[in-house]
Order: C-alpha cells, then structure tokens, then sequence
C-alpha cells in the first residue's frame, strides 16, 4: 500500500534534520579523504560510476537518507510507476518513458494497446525510414540524397534531443557511424529560423516537425515559416517533412508530410528524448544503431533505479543526497558542470528536466505544502566554467552545490602533448582538482586568498561518452528528478505554470488587453 | 572624499530595511499598474530604454535606494575609477576599459603613456589589419583570401566575443557589411579543438590567439594544437595567427605570428570585449565600420552611467534594485531572459560578467563581511526559457527576479504572418504576457493551477538588436555590476578564486599528490 505523504509529515524527516552534520573540510583532508573517495562509490551502467565523496554525508547520514527512502516508498513508488499506475495525478494520465527503452515490470494495456510493443513498433518504423533516407530510397524531388536533417520544436522537442545530438556527433564523426548534419529550429523569433535556413541547403534537407499535440504556437508557426521558404525555392514541401505527434493531433494524418510518428499522452516532452522525439533526428543524423545503442545504456541505468537498496541505486542515492543539501542544509541551486565539450548543452537540457518537474508549490494532489522543492539549475562545460562563474562557486557568501560529470577517454582521441600532458590529461587534472579544491580549501592569511572550502560536489566518471554512457546519463537524471518528486510529494509530470503565459499572449496578440498588459503591448509596439 | 565603507555601515541601509515593502501583485493590477508602466521607464542609449513597472519598488523605496547610492557614493567612486584611480586594489590596477570607448573624464596616463590615446592606437590598428584581411593584402601563402576567423581563448576572451559575434551574425548578413564565419576554441577538451578544425578550411582561415598574460594554460593548449593541425595541412603557421596580448607577455614579439595587437592589465578579461580581444575578432568578422558603431553604442550608455542622479542613470537604478532584491527581500538569484535569439549566449556572458566580479566574501580591503553578494546569474532565450524552467519561476518555491530584454524589431525582417499575426508580434506578445503574468499571477481554485503573482521583473525594450543597441546593453551591465561592486564594498575586478584549482590542477599533472587529491587522480586515471 502506497501512501503519498507530505514530505513535513515523515517522522524519519525529523529525525534526518537532527543528525549530526559533518565538516566537508575536515572529512577530505588527509587520508580520511583518500578513504571517502575509495568508499563513497556506486556502480553505474557500463563504465560510469556515481562518486559522492565530497558530498556533505557519512554513514550516520546516509543510514537517516536510506531510512527516509524506505519512509517515503521511493522503490514501491517507481515500480507502481514502471507497472503503469496514474502517477501524473494532475493530468490523470499514466508515465511511461521507460517503457521507450526497456520494460521494468508488468505489461502497460492503455486502450487495448500493449505500450511497450506501441513504443517499438514506432522505433521500427523510423528506424527503417533512417534506412531509406541513407540508401536514398526516401529522396529529394530530383531522387538525390538529403544530407541535412532539421528538428522544428521547442521545449522537450528540442532542449533533450539537442543536446544529444551535439554530444554524439563527434563520437559519429570518429566511428565512421553514418553521419548527417542536424540542426534545430525552436524559437518562434523569426530569426532563429531565417538563421538556421540560410545555414542550410534546403533542397537536400528533411524537416522533422514535432509536437505531441500538434497545438504548439512557436512550432506550428516555425513550420509555416520552413514550408514558406520550401516553396520559394521551388521545392514540394510535403516531399521534405515528417511529424513526431500524436495518433490524435492534426498533423497526424495530414498530407503535409512525408510520413508521420506517433508518440502518446504518457511521456512528457522533458522526458522524451527515448521516444520518436529523439529518435527520428538521432536515428536520422547518426543511424539507428547508434539510437539502438542510446537506448541500450538508458535501459541499463533504469535497471540499477529499480534496486531497492538505495547504496545500490545511484539516481535514488543522488536524489536522495540533493534532497538532503536542498531541504535540511538550505542550498538553493545546483550547478552540473561536465568536463566535456560534448555535453555542452547537457546542462539546459536538465535544467529544463529538472525545473519544470519540481518547481511547484502544491503537492500531487493540488494541496500547499511548507517545505522548499526544486532548485536552480544552471552550469557550462568545464575548463570553460572555471574561468567564468567558478569564482562565486568558490568564494561566493552562497554555497552551491556542484555536480560534475568527467571522462577519462576523449571522444575523438585526437590529441597533442603540451609540457608533459595531454589535453584529455589537463581536462581530467582540473576535474580532480576542484572537487578537492571546492571540499578542502586552503588557508591563506590574505583573505582575499584563503578559500573556506566546504563546498559540496559529487562527480559521475566514465570511460568514454558514447551513445550508451549518454543513454545512461540522460536515465540516471530523469530518475534522480522522479525520486525527489516522490520525496517533495509533488507531481514531476505536469507543468501548469507555463499556461497563464500562454494565454495572456493570446489576449495581446486579439488586442484583448486591459491595464499594465495594454501598457506593455504598447510598449513593445504590439 | 571617498569613503570606502562596508554596507552594513551605512545609516541609510538600515532605513531602507525599514521601508515599507509592497504588494506587487495589487500595484500592477488594474490602472494602476499601466501608470507604473509608463512612470517606470528610465532612457538608455539609443532606441533603448529600462522599464522597471514590474519590480517590488515604489516612489519611497526609490528614495531610499537613491539615498543609499549617494551615502554610498556610487557616482564619485565611479568618477574616481574613470579618472585613473587605483580601484582594483587587490592587484593595485586601474580599471581603464571605459577608455576603450571613450574619455568621461581626465586623461589617464600609466608610464607616460595616455591611455585613451593606446587604446585608440591599438583599434586602428586592428582595424587596418582588417582592411587588408578583407581587401586580400593580407592573405593565405597562395595570395587567397580568408574566410574565417577563428579565436583561441578562455572566459573573458571567449564569453563576451563569443555572445557579441552571435549577436550581431545576422544583422552583418541582412546589411550586407562584411562577413566572415568566425569561430572560437576555449575548452581544454581535445574534442573542442578537434570540433571546429573539422568544421573549418584551414587554408583559408586565420586565428586569433588571445591571452593577456601570455600563459594561459588552456590557450597555449589549444594554440599547439591549431599549429599541429596547420603543419600537418602542409601551412605554415605563422602565416595564420596573430596574437592579442599585453606588451610584456612572451607572445608580444613571438614570430609564431603576422601580427600582435596590444591590450594591458588595465582591463580584466571579463570587461574585454570592447577592448582588441572583442576588436579583432569582431572587426575581422564583420568590418571595423561595425566595431565602430558597437564601441558608440557602450560610450553613450557609459555617459549614462555617469549621471549623478539615480533616476537618471539606468545603470545605477538596474544596480539599486538588484542589490534590494538581493539584500533586502533575500532572492539568491536573478535570471536573465533575451527574447532575441541573437542574444543566445548573452547571458553566460553576464554569468561571468556578475558572478566572476561580485562572487566575494571579503570586502575590498581583504575583511570579512556580513552580508551576501553577488547572485546566481542563469538564463536562456525566450520564448525556449518559456518552454523549459519558466514553471519553477512561475510556481516554484523560491522567488527568482527577473531581467527581460526584448526588441520591437527582429533583426532580418524575414517574416510570416500566422494567424494574424507575426513570429515577432509573437515574440513580443509572449515577453509582455510573462512579464504580466509574474507579477499579476491569477487566481485558481484548483491550487495547482493558481499562479500567486509576486514575481518581480524588469525589461530593457529597444528597436532593434544592432551594433550600437548592442553595445549599449553590454556597457549597461558592465556598468551595474560595477556600482554593486562600490554598494557591496567588494573589489569587483579580482579573482582570485580560481587560483586554487590552477595550483592544485599543476600538482596533479606533475603527479606531485596526497589525500583526496591522489585518489581523484586514480579515479580519472591521470
């Protein structure tokens, strides 16, 4: 039996706020922190492992986070999930991403449908699209190959499979992987779209557009905008575009495309970079093999956040310490800093993941809570950061907690050696000596130079990124989101706070305003 | 006479906590809140101006924030910095970019040199080379021309040229000004490098190598590395690099290059984009005319700055009420929301600007203080932010402030006009309803739906985005970081916070470790 309780109510939350904290300095320093860093380990899928050394715990700690877990049922409450049990409460629907890429439990049944086969038959069929694409069986109007492939959508159809895109397409590169050239297409500033046709040849490209409801103002408009510029050059747009939407938008039968992809109401568009929405650009820029592969590693990861044991789980272990740092400890942000180029743009897409999942104020069942909820996410690649905003991070009168993400291999392993070091070797000493630098410190009698340390960090190493260590990332942090909704009691699936925006612009753009919104229409020469 | 005191010092800081605070939700609702909108609104350089209808500030907030800035001498200390005072005191330097644009002031000479007159030197310099470049007087071995620029350099030689570049690619495009592709380099991580090298005609391109000092590590890094790439193309290095740099760093008279160009200590990296790091880039890529017209825009919005009267100075008032906001109401961070696509990376260039100056817990004497600083800076454009981490602005628990920036125009006039109405008249229509919506909110039963209000923001409106607008809008925020430098007492032109990780990063590299230190290094395998 579940219970879905306020966080404030659990007698294991009191009991976690009364034990002792530690000295992050005092706890690294010395071979004590040598020791932590052995110990305060969790495997992850293929290579990657969760290091949480640095992070404000001990074992007195982590036995109050483990009891709390148990407490707050986050293993039952992930398995009525995965077994297809209404978990988005809001919208009465049930959350089934993982369905995309594995099947954790019992078969999903929604309208007869079993949504794991649903979920395949859709990977299939863009799978075998891809393939006619790169044999040129699927062509341009003149049967010449497209060699462009462009995402139209915004949000979760374009922050999630961007970034993966950016952090595979050197790996492609490299592996000799077919390789296309994606570009995305998201803000309704006509800028961004005129940019991004004048970039590309538009006779060789394919248009996906995306949006589950087929309802999306910003994209419907971007799509006018592409089949504008389509038929100026000549070109048959319906010979150049696909839609990712649902069996019941209107796009889905339209003859504006070339073929449609179906997606349904139980995946959010944070959470679906697994679905069609990643798959048709990533399956068309890299090969299915390669998505097949993404897939693989998410698969793997979600495994390990079904384990009950939460030293043996490290999205719960993960979840369960942010928590900790964000509720009794009082930080009000997370900075994710991965020191790799790939991962560029990793961290907007968790910060949307992360902030619109948690960012409410209400539980599940619509009622105020008392307690805080999601944080600010924010970060940029190391070395990159470093010489940016690290200097708050270190100095600053706020801490902020750091999660850093690292590899020992180079994507391309293309190389040069500069007194006595690789470049890879360089990126990796400065990951190594952050994390000791942000936890330890160093007194300096010149305050202007001493650093107090005591800032939190874990780090998340791994071998190489490829498309399964990135599958495993992207589930790791999906499921460390879904944990701390489970613990805040809110519901992670919903976004009701984007609404009031969009129907306010509504009334400006139909002249049917009244006060400040008036004065702001003017203002803006609306 | 100046005095350099800590805030909590200041009489006037006290009454200000004693204000009263207001009710934002019932001062933007109805009529009311359109007389804010046309009351609130300070003149900034150009077409542009700041409208702050929407911030938690009423007439005697106002008051006592203008009390404030004046018992904390914000004005004098910024005449003091423009006229050569030694204002960066913890590395003993003045603090000269303004001189980069123009003289507010008194001449500043620095060993016999008047500063104002080198730096103008040094722009005509840039700017000849340039004509060259683009004239095809300086060109490849084979006597053809380049096509693209590409800059090697970290934080402040990276961030602001990176964001000014994509800001002004698509104006260069539609005026028909020179353009050439420019790209960057900064991360340590080989596949940076790697990256733009396979997306580039190196034949045809020239580098830019910038780094005040001369031994940046990152820097010199990825300069072996484009060398290594240009031999093993069969070209001669020197042939495709100049340098920027100060005139006693090693590279000064290297003969690795065709050319150096002069910068000096007297402008921190992150105030550098108006200085021969942003010069030459930008001046390659776009012509000097261009250059020019962004250095116009930053002095008539430093001569802004310089106004004595808060109401006057957008920079000051902007200053004022983040630091009220921070201080007063206890917001730990500001989100910073370009609805303009070309402004894409115009926020993690803030992210330094802010969190590298103000990201201190010393005053600028080297003491401790008691009271917070610099905030957290994040952001991306709208209307993409709308569709990701906007909920947890909108119904999270913690408030975040919020900076729009919008324009009336788009910047390539390409547009379609969907549903009666145009993707810019959307975009604009969107920032005037977030901004209504933030601070109005709308009431809801269901409390999931309910939107509390409260949810203070600014915006910066102009005509178009442009050099000069551009340039105004970075001149503004160099400018408000700076007079919450003076009200913090902090020195905002300092960092030594990122001392401690280049230390401890050379240790490891030199396998010279202990502790931690030596069990992170085996976990990344150095």
């Amino acid at each position: 039996m579940i219970n879905w309780s306020n966080l404030d109510t659990l007698g294991s939350y009191k009991e976690l706020k009364d034990v002792k904290k530690i000295d992050l300095v005092a706890a690294m320093s010395g071979e004590n922190g040598a020791e932590r860093v052995k110990k305060y380990s969790v495997k992850m899928a293929d290579s990657l492992s969760y290091n949480f050394a640095a992070k404000e715990v001990d074992d007195d700690i982590l036995a109050a986070l483990d009891k709390l877990a148990k407490e707050a049922q986050l293993a039952e409450k992930f398995e009525a999930l995965y077994n297809g049990e209404v978990i988005n409460t809001g919208e009465k629907r049930m959350v089934l991403h993982h369905l995309t890429r594995g099947q954790l439990g019992e078969n999903v049944m929604a309208d007869g449908v079993n949504k794991r086969e649903f979920y395949e038959k859709e990977q299939k069929r863009i799978a075998d699209f891809a393939d006619k694409v790169h044999s040129g069986e699927i062509a341009n109007e003149k049967g010449e190959k497209f060699t462009t492939v462009v995402q139209i959508g915004i949000g979760g159809s374009d922050l999630g499979p961007r970034a993966m895109y950016l952090a595979l397409e050197n790996w492609a590169h490299k592996t000799g992987n077919f390789k296309m050239e994606a570009k995305f297409i998201s803000n309704v500033d006509p800028d961004d779209a005129s940019a991004v046709l004048n970039s590309i040849d538009v006779a060789h490209s394919i248009f996906i557009l995306v949006s589950k409801s087929g309802t999306t103002l910003e994209t419907l408009t971007n799509q006018s905008f592409v089949m504008d510029a389509l038929k100026k050059a000549g070109l048959d747009a319906s010979k150049h575009m696909i839609a990712v939407t649902s069996e019941t938008s209107p796009l889905a039968k339209s003859d504006d495309f070339i073929e449609a992809f179906y997606m349904d109401d139980f995946i959010g568009g944070r959470y679906s970079s697994t679905s069609g929405v990643g798959g048709a650009v990533l399956s068309l820029a890299f090969g299915p093999s390669v998505f097949a592969q993404f897939l693989q590693g998410a698969a793997e990861e979600d495994k390990l956040s079904a384990e009950k044991d939460m030293m043996k789980n490290p999205a719960m272990l993960d979840a369960m310490i942010g928590f900790y740092e964000r509720n009794v400890l009082g930080y009000p942000a997370t900075a994710v800093l991965p020191y790799s180029q790939g991962l560029s743009r990793f961290p907007a897409h968790l910060q949307q993941l992360d902030m619109e999942s948690n960012g409410k104020s209400v539980n599940r069942f619509g009622e105020p809570i008392d307690y805080v909820t999601g944080p600010i996410i924010f970060g940029e690649p190391g070395t990159n950061g470093q010489h940016s905003f690290y200097q708050l991070l270190h100095q600053g009168t706020d801490i902020i907690p750091m999660q850093f993400i690292g590899f020992k291999n180079s994507q391309l392993k293309n190389d040069v050696d500069i007194e006595n070091s690789t470049s890879q070797q360089k990126l990796c000493a400065n990951v190594a000596a952050q994390i000791v630098a942000f936890a330890c410190g160093k007194k300096d009698e010149n305050l202007n130079k001493n650093f107090k340390g005591g800032r939190p960090s874990s780090i998340i190493v791994g071998e190489e990124l490829n498309p399964v260590t990135l599958g495993a990332l992207l589930a790791h942090f999906e499921n460390k989101v879904m944990f701390q909704g489970f613990v805040w009691n809110v519901n992670s699936f919903d976004q009701e706070g984007v609404q009031l925006g969009k129907v306010l612009a509504k009334r400006v753009l139909a002249h049917d305003t009244e006060g400040a919104l008036t004065a702001y229409s003017e203002l803006l020469n609306i």
